[in-house]
């Protein structure tokens, strides 16, 4: 117990122009959990329907996840469907089935609550702190939203956002959230509510990271071949957590090292439907594409 | 006579959400020759009308670019007028005039002809390719284009780009360039026919730069104000051009501090409207902004 994340568990069906895909595995807690296996032990809460298959829990369970915190309950799992064109950087939502997720009310399990690494994927910002109530002392919170709840629930997304220490979201929704269009402005404006950390997450620009002190760039690995991009930022937040929890430190270092491996992580998800990629990599292949962002990235000093 | 520049010489009306400005000394040369004024000489080609004031003069004269090659002829200078919205990615042209600039017949003067590094600006793939029938030997070529080019002169730009060594176009460009939506997919596609390496840039979103056994990506540096985007992407193969012909090698390593030196000067220019910002650096702030962009993209290998 190590890493607990709280989200959405979700039947997908999703078509691009490279191809579809019918009630696959989907969910932000399953894209992170499954990204943030390579890295520490992770914890999930969710909730399923009675339709959820025995082969999506073995795609958990495979991955050493904990998913005694993954609750079925009468009904059907949530099902989101939704179609992107070629440039894939936006999805365009079809059909929204919230099923049982409708009344996801998350129960931390006991064992659950010492966890020192807590991410709260996007979920309802009353539930996100209700979360938080149930830890014990966790060393690190970092949390997601969409512009859903920006929209609908303002002022209790600011206080969510007053007791995070990272927040990690769309580079759109920081802009939304500070209500401000310029990007630096924006972040200082969510920074001065709490967090110490901002992320804004930029689909195929990769993602950008602020601090009182600092700021760090990081490109998306250019890739040849992206067939879906479902689930890339879930994937970016468990690689990045993942690392954290495992180096178990939260120095500037640290934290660029983890946004670089929470970047490969998305660039690998995004390489096939579903989770097809990301669940079948090797801790060589990770740690290769690490490598590549370097070269990708390095320019000499100035003599 | 180091770096030759070949290309517009306007002046430009421009509105932004900040303010605007009226009447102001712009064009590609003019923008690419004042950034590339930092680190070599450069001798510009281009064209103006009886209009041109003494005062635009004043400007490349202070920063002491060769204007011999500026032909002074009968009737109006080029004149752009545009507009941007609050994202500042996207010029909307209101009015384009070409006055003069309608029957540019760039002539290189003969002292010009030994220039070792030569950036042909964004004019008619037919013009770039006579400019270079008239130079000696350069030993590094470059060139820009833009969506007027690809859709009325296509056979024409390929047959440029056979002939040049790198290609510095936008991002969208190299998509329709190529016909390809992928972007890396695209950018090999670009070097098939005969350029050594391909910069995308990308606004906000920096550059990347592709060759056939390297990907570079570099950021654009996060600024609080952005007043003008005008003269961005050539502000950026100013200083990337400036730099090359100043240290006088076209290796790896000189190629991406260049594209870090372009970007610098990029992010200079958009602080004001018009040369504003752009005339009045100092080579303390050019090289405190390279650094700024070390710091930026930074982070640890794996130990």
């Amino acid at each position: 117990m190590n890493l607990l994340v709280v989200g959405s568990v979700a039947l997908d069906s999703v078509k691009t122009p490279f191809g579809s895909a019918d009630d696959v595995l989907g969910g932000s807690a399953t894209y992170f959990s499954v990204s943030a296996s390579y890295f520490t032990d992770v914890c999930m809460v969710g909730v399923v329907g009675e339709d959820f298959r025995e082969e999506y829990i073995d795609i958990l369970k495979e991955r050493n996840i904990d998913i005694d915190g993954i609750e079925k309950r009468k009904g059907r799992t949530f099902r989101w469907k939704g179609e992107y064109g070629y440039d894939l950087n936006e999805a365009h939502t079809l059909d929204t089935q919230l099923n049982v997720f409708a009344d996801f009310n998350p129960k931390i399990p006991e064992k659950y609550k010492e966890c020192r690494y807590v991410f709260l994927a996007n979920i309802d910002p009353d539930l996100q702190r209700e979360i938080l109530n149930q830890m014990k002392r966790p060393e690190l919170i970092a949390c997601d939203t969409m512009n859903f709840w920006i929209e609908r629930k303002y002022e209790s997304l600011k206080k969510t956002m007053e007791q995070v220490d990272i927040v990690i979201i769309n580079e759109g929704e920081v802009r939304e959230l500070a209500r401000e269009p310029n990007l630096v402005k924006a972040a200082q404006k969510i920074l001065s509510w709490g967090p110490k950390r901002l992320i804004a997450k930029r689909g195929e620009y990769g993602a950008i990271m602020f601090s009182d002190s600092a700021i760090f760039s990081a490109p998306a690995y250019p890739l040849e071949s992206v067939y879906d991009p479902t689930g890339a930022g879930d994937s970016f937040a468990g690689g990045f957590m993942g690392y954290i929890s495992n180096v178990n430190n939260i120095n500037e270092s640290t934290i660029r090292q983890a946004i670089i491996f929470g970047s490969t992580m998305a660039s690998f998800n995004v390489e096939d439907f579903s989770l097809n990629r990301l669940r079948n990599l090797s801790l060589r292949e990770i740690e290769d594409r690490f490598k590549e962002f370097k070269r990708l990235t390095h320019f000499d000093d100035l003599t």
